[in-house]
């Protein structure tokens, strides 16, 4: 079946089929977060995204070489070349060294990943880990005369490459348009060209994160650490790079330019990039008051919030959209996601229960077929989604009688519901803990009802007996002018 | 309070009143695990021990920062300069990059570190990512006279470095008793003699982990790391530095000899070290089918052990030893720690429900002074734990009526043990989610007696609704030749 994936590729703009360049094995790189601040809903996406491609991929029985970053130096505030580097700004504010930052919200982001059930990737490299290679890649670059030093900084050669290469070719832009948006004038300042972009920077005697280089004391550019590390854990040519479809440009746009630049031919087979989120119809920001980390969103403290809301609700809510969808978070919006949820939780328990019939009235590998074909489509989710509440449909008619299913079909769909809600879509049961405390509540209400039966007829060997073995059991209860109360000893 | 703290420092042999360098902060690096296979038993108690004293330095309102490195490249099988790469050798089996295998295991450790309740440190830095800074420390010491390079390796010269200081000064050892264990003669091979050990090694072409430096490709010793990272976290000078006693020699000597041929002083304050476990007496070791992983012990899958052990009960039972005697790890003893943790924890949540009196005629305070003389007493974890169990005492007292405790120090005895069990020894409950499901069955039982004997004075009524509510709860009953069962819907 591996042979029908498809996978929209954002340099073609087609739909294409994946193909991978070593038979039976993949490597995927995907951009992960600058670790400057708590994980939000915009870190959740394209985690999730890419968590059903890797998660897609091990079940077709490829093996997977998935590595996603950590960009702890040289992305700068304003995602340009000037300013603030984002890390070292914030360790200003909270008086702590870059690296305390780094390991506080790269810890943050790994709780919140395992709390959306998000596979840890095979390898996750960190920039400031890796200056060596990505001097490297900025050597080679000056080697092949695509970059010039300019002040103890190295700039990218915008006009140099644009006139072998096509500088825009993944973004979609051209060089005319996106002059229109760049500040920075020809001539003026270390640059040659306003398009120019830093692969290394020369640091000021202040700056904490900085190495020795062969342009002196400085730190890498943004965009020269996913060249470098994809290079050296995947190769010059791998087959699928992924991040949100804001990185597209500069970033990404950058790093193409630098691989081709560097070697000569792509790096990537498969770009992929995710759709951005939005809540209550706008774009998140902090000075709308709509940011909305994950942490607040899984207890519930953010003011725009009706609720808490648990992790896999969020991940479900996410995949009933395609990813190259725009999604808009409302609580109206995640509130039917948690039924929805909590539906299709409740129907997998149930196909325990199920009865087996000698004859099945119902076509499960049809089912099964209409799955594949959903994720298979560039892993369209909300299809696969809606072909298993057919599959819930189902479940139901069986369990009440009006279908028939035989032992076989109903292992079937056991199967069915597994592999494509539990080990592809990734969600898991968050209804247990709390299940066992409401059947206690629900238990502990019949008890005491008929306890106070008991007392109400004068039989207090009974209503002792509930009270004695209740305690022995672990609760106590008390009677009030309410009623009795229970609590656990 | 903090005034008597007081260390056991390895390298004067004595215990000593800790005073920071700098007024309200300490800096404190230990060595973290090498990640080529499992945690075990031995990782636990040097990562438990420090967690301790990371959490007593904070409650005495030190601001601390706590470096604990990840060794992912340099360690050698056999802890020497010959042999292969720890990491390189485990990927290579596995087929994997090695990076690969560095992911895994550190992924791991962090999940067993968190099931222990060890705090993260401030910062974790790995070896790979500091090469620049192990070459730096190379250098100088190239520089500086102590070192040498041979063949592509660099070593530090250990007779050099004995004639201007004392070689084994940390480790008591003396270097004629040394040199009959070390298998290199003077003069043969790359050595100029036998105890110089490695800085820096040549990579041959088939090494992966390899990294250019001024004497060509390769990577970096194993001690080499420790002195780089901790300089560039902590300063040439900082307060603490822990680990195992088997760290001792070489690593540790190694590490005090490079700094001291660096910088021309110690780099470190206070060198503590904890000592070792054995299982049922012997060391621990694969060849001796002892080797215990954590997970293994979290699940009682060891063919040595006769249950599951909960990592609260590690933690307590490791703490019920002082951290610079062995411990002996056996069924017995860690039956006989689950045992003691419960009790702790079983009083600590019976503080909630005393009654308070007008009069005290216990003494809260001082039992508050003898937990701070035994953990200021270089973290006296089993004194303290004896002193606790005399508040358990107290409180068990107080709660059946033979002794009385006012409002304001029951409220004293809950501070008590909420710093010294849960925030210092960092011991937390367990018990919650299986007390849920024990009482439930406690329950349960009381109900099912209820409705058989309904059923047999032929109280039909009653035993319906039982069934009936049951259901609604979301349980199910079910009647069988041997009684009824339930089970959850």
């Amino acid at each position: 079946m591996d042979s029908k994936f498809v996978i929209y590729n954002t340099r073609s703009r087609k739909k294409e089929t994946f193909q991978p360049i070593n038979e039976g094995l993949v490597g995927m790189y995907v951009c992960g977060p600058t670790v400057y601040g708590d994980a939000h809903l915009g870190h959740a996406r394209p985690a999730i995204t890419f968590d059903i491609l890797f998660r897609y991929l091990k079940h077709l029985e490829y093996k997977v070489r998935y590595v996603r970053n950590i960009t702890d130096v040289g992305h700068l505030v304003n995602d340009g070349d000037e300013g603030e580097d984002k890390i070292a700004k914030k360790a200003k504010l909270d008086a702590l060294e870059p690296m305390e930052v780094v390991q506080q919200y790269t810890n943050s982001y790994h709780k919140n990943m395992n709390d959306l059930n998000v596979l840890p990737p095979s390898i996750e490299p960190t920039a400031t880990g890796h200056i060596i290679e990505q001097i490297a890649v900025v050597k080679q670059l000056i080697d092949n005369g695509y970059a010039y030093e300019s002040q103890g900084s190295v700039y990218f050669d915008v006009r140099k490459y644009a006139a072998d290469h096509n500088y825009g070719e993944l973004s979609g832009r051209k060089i005319e348009d996106m002059l229109v948006n760049t500040r920075t004038l020809d001539g003026q300042g270390e640059k040659r060209f306003g398009l120019d972009f830093a692969l290394w920077k020369n640091a000021q005697p202040e700056h904490i994160m900085k190495w020795p280089s062969p342009w002196g004391m400085g730190f890498p550019g943004w965009h020269t650490e996913c060249t470098a590390m994809s290079a050296k854990y995947l190769g010059k040519r791998f087959d699928i790079h992924g991040g949100g479809m804001d990185l597209m440009f500069p970033h990404h746009e950058a790093e193409m330019a630098q691989a081709k630049a560097c070697y000569g031919h792509d790096n990537v087979n498969y770009w992929m990039h995710n759709n951005m989120v939005t809540i209550n119809g706008q774009k998140m920001g902090k000075s709308l008051g709509n940011f909305i980390t994950l942490d607040q969103l899984f207890e519930g403290t953010h003011e725009l919030l009706e609720q808490a809301y648990d992790p896999m609700t969020i991940r479900f809510f996410i995949l009933q959209a395609h990813y190259r969808s725009p999604l808009d978070f409302s609580n109206t919006a995640l509130q039917a996601a948690e039924k929805g949820y909590q539906r299709l939780m409740q129907a997998i328990q149930n196909i325990d229960s199920l009865t087996p019939s000698k004859q099945s009235t119902v076509d499960i590998k049809g089912l099964q077929d209409k799955c594949y074909e959903a994720i298979n489509d560039d892993l369209n989710t909300p299809i696969l989604i809606a072909h298993l509440f057919e599959g819930v449909k189902t479940i139901n008619l069986i369990k009440e009688g009006n279908q028939k299913a035989t032992e076989e079909d109903i292992q079937q769909l056991k199967d069915l519901f597994q592999n494509m809600a539990i080990n592809i879509l990734g969600l898991r049961d968050c209804v247990e803990g709390d299940q066992q405390a409401d059947v206690l509540s629900g238990v502990m209400d019949l008890l005491l009802e008929i306890r106070a039966e008991a007392k109400a007829n004068k039989d207090w060997g009974t209503s002792d007996k509930i009270r004695d073995q209740l305690k022995e059991a672990g609760l106590a209860i008390k009677d009030t002018k309410d009623g009795a109360e229970w609590h656990l000893l």
